[in-house]
């Protein structure tokens, strides 16, 4: 009974823990949509920013290797 | 009552509906699973190959704008 | 050469059998929600619809113990 | 010329500040799951937790409608 009483204050404060962490997490997210909102209206594409951003993720080497290969099979299927 | 169990009968008719068709789609995504591994097992870089099928999807000219933009793009973050 | 050749050929047989997947996908797809939308329209709901769908999937033991789970961390919390 | 220079620079500044942003939201993701590792180490059930972490941002009475549809949607379909 204690025990139960002590498991559910400790399974309330990781909720709460949780929740505090998913609030902070969302409110980073809306600021990168903010960003993303001031691009577009300053005339960038954000769909070509979100690819940017994607490809500054990968290692140069890895880059070069992609960019090679792309390149290769876009020929293949008549896409160049 | 009379009303509740037709309700009943047909909301697990509806649901029943459903699951055949979401056993069919789930066949299909293996379908496409198997190609990829085949494809795999031929040498074939699949994460590229996802990039091919969603650029064949695109216009033309879209496509063509979009490879222009992420070129300028790139040049401006130095991953040209 | 050759081998390009006959490589690229494969490669571009291997996506358009992926396309052909994926469109069937995307057909069976539609049919899903068009029973979803066939179910509003009934008058049901089917966010509760498709948590039905997820719970039928699981095993009755599994079920249960979920159920079970579940009251507990609700009444600790107090949501009960 | 100049104008192009000074979008590049524009656009490498609203990326990074995108960048960063993004990194912030992946240590609270990062944190987030340590939280979900130490309830797990606890004994705890994460795929519950989940579950009341979802339910708790509902509002009382939507939680309690819900309550009731599936509780009806269940017995419908005999997963009472």
């Amino acid at each position: 009974m204690a025990d139960g009483a002590i498991a559910a204050d400790q399974l309330k404060l990781l909720i709460e823990r949780i929740e505090r962490l998913e609030e902070e997490k969302k409110a980073i997210a809306d600021d990168v949509k903010d960003v993303y909102a001031e691009a577009k209206a300053n005339g960038y594409d954000t769909k070509i920013m979100r690819k940017i951003v994607a490809l500054r993720k990968m290692e140069r080497h890895e880059l070069q290797e992609q960019d090679a290969l792309l390149e290769t099979y876009r020929a293949a299927v008549g896409l160049s």
